[in-house]
């Protein structure tokens, strides 16, 4: 079983090769002699390094049929239909999935319920959301070589295993294998990858969202799971051991109560949905209660439902102190189902990080920003761009 | 008062240039050829990129005296002694100042108290010890351009400002240029740079260390303060804001005690040489304990002064599993002055990041390794090797 293979079809075969292509990819139209300003690559390199991208129609030179073909001056820019990738998003509850073109730009979505959170249902669901997404377009068909595929929890991408899912109740399933085969029958073979759903949209948000521009930044994201993404030093931080972003598991609450991770105190212990919840309910004595409706009563002002809140904001502000203190972003931009609730406590989030984030830190900037649901498709997808240039 | 200025001396003029000097300094002797492959250049940037380091005397071709100059397989090396460099770093009892090589070897180590931790006694004090490092030799004075000074606390190494520095009780201190002021007469003129302490060793680790080779690892050291060197996708990682491995300021025990930054539950508050000093003395009743009393009474057994100890290793534990469920390094090395009694809580350490690192997170190795004084003045020193090529 081979989850991941070397496709060999975009021909970015150098780092210099690599840093042309995502410069194009993410600020073209860009001329040679505006990559190489803004590589720090010779002319030469740049020239060198076009060359088999252009080639295989990756890249066009904007005013090729005015001028010469080659010339420094042509602005190059990504031919955005060459290739189309597919992204599917596995929540607990759906799939979400789209088909892209090589920017990014959303095509096709469709949302499918999972009858099951059982690795077998999965997989097929998965599978099917494939060809439907496939059947869609003959291009689509013919020029769709790569599958991202996106799921909370600890996902290593290099040997394709899902390590550990909480919301899918997942341990050690080697997720892109299972999708390699049961998906590459008959004449479709498609390199499929998987990995960390915050990873996947901090990937896009670096490349076209927010991050453009950013040495380093953060999103994180609020909801049945609290996780975030990091880009540091210009790069995606995936964690030496695949683990990285887990802020939702730092101990901001002491003794606090037990995560479902097995530590105790872990800000999603405190301020995830599911959490949020249970102590709506243990505050309340109602055993009932759905997370729509303790949002209702808290902003219709009952108290003990406010201090659930506010307890959560604390919690958050505190984890993204320790972001601030640790790595230093430039920004946090903060999204996810979570900001539904984000009147109830941004004041806390706001004061707690003020106070909590050491001198200068304090200047990091905390943007809010809701991330439609397939925009989590959209980073599976962005994680399938990113397989045609790294090895 | 310009704190830095552009020396123009080594002519690493261009990232190729950077990328060849760095890999030379961590890795040389290394063949041309080698170099390319390691980082990627091509055979000819390479011997672009280095052809005027050789001209300066800064690199040098190992056998260049049998075969042709320029030929790709002579090993290029460092002429170490093309230059010194100036290190110190200040404590808030004394400076510890070295002279180093051009690959951080110490040459000469010197301390001084300070006779008080007021700004102006501060910069009298390194002007001292920088005017008898150069004096220890003829060509320290004609070799020597740069020199690093290191402190804890929130350092702008941009601007030359000690932002806050809890230790000296300083604010906004303009520490670059007072020193720049102060010793720039006559004919010298020396480039000072400031950063923060912990950052520089940092440097110094990852090129000749125990990072040398770690794509992502982290320093953390004990002590009076609790700090943290970061290095990820390569990089030191600097903060956006200046402010980037403040471990000791993650807010672990929630509403626990008064950090001395202002914020509550800090690391620092519970696990710092002082922390512990106050609460073993508050436990005892014995208001005039000092540390070595405390270290030999929970030695001795003391039940209330090993609670002490524990608490410490559980805040420290959080806080090394904070970071590797943020960041994922490869490896932690924990050092500084605080492993003196690490016996009485390395287990609460080792024990508490287990149970708080999420997933794979947990293979983070944790290693232990002291670090005399005199690092931390070769951390300085690192740092004005360091602006040869950063512009």
């Amino acid at each position: 079983m081979t989850p991941r293979r070397q496709s060999g079809r975009a021909p970015v075969t150098s780092p210099a090769a690599a840093t042309v292509f995502t410069t194009v990819l993410t600020q073209g139209p860009v001329s040679r002699v505006d990559v190489a300003r803004r590589t720090g690559l010779s002319s030469a390199a740049v020239t060198k390094a076009s060359r088999p991208l252009i080639e295989a129609g990756y890249l066009v030179e904007m005013d090729s049929a005015q001028g010469g073909v080659g010339r420094p001056a042509s602005p190059l820019d990504l031919r955005t239909d060459r290739e189309f990738f597919l992204g599917v998003k596995i929540t607990d509850r759906e799939l979400i999935g789209v088909v892209t073109d090589l920017r990014s730009q959303i095509l096709v979505t469709k949302f499918h319920q999972l009858p099951s959170r059982k690795v077998d249902a999965v997989v097929d669901g998965v599978s099917e959301m494939v060809t439907e997404l496939l059947a869609e377009s003959k291009a689509y068909k013919q020029r769709t070589h790569c599958v991202g595929v996106t799921v909370a929890g600890d996902v290593d991408r290099e040997s394709g295993f899902v390590r550990y899912s909480p919301f899918l109740h997942w341990r050690d399933v080697p997720l892109a294998g299972l999708l390699a085969e049961k998906i590459n029958t008959g004449k479709t073979d498609l390199e499929i990858t998987v990995d960390n759903d915050v990873k996947a949209i901090t990937v896009a948000e670096r490349w076209f969202g927010n991050g453009v521009g950013a040495d380093s930044f953060a999103l994180v994201t609020l909801g049945t799971g609290i996780g975030c993404g990091l880009v540091v030093n210009g790069g995606v931080v995936t964690g030496s051991h695949g683990v990285a972003g887990e802020i939702g598991h730092i101990p901001v609450f002491g003794d606090g109560p037990l995560c479902h991770c097995g530590a105790t105190g872990c800000v999603e212990a405190i301020a995830s949905t599911d959490a949020i919840v249970a102590q709506a309910r243990t505050a309340t004595g109602e055993p009932g209660l759905t997370m729509e409706e303790v949002i209702t009563g808290a902003r219709l002002g009952d108290a003990a439902l406010r201090r659930v809140f506010a307890r959560a904001g604390v919690a958050i502000g505190r984890g993204l102190a320790s972001m601030a203190n640790l790595v230093g972003p430039e920004r946090i931009i903060v999204s996810g189902e979570g900001l539904d609730a984000y009147d109830l406590f941004a004041d806390e989030i706001r004061e707690t990080f003020a106070t909590q984030a050491f001198g200068a830190a304090a200047h990091c900037e905390l943007i809010l920003r809701p991330l439609p649901f397939e925009e989590w498709a959209r980073g599976a997808a962005a994680i399938a761009v990113q397989t045609l240039f790294i090895s």
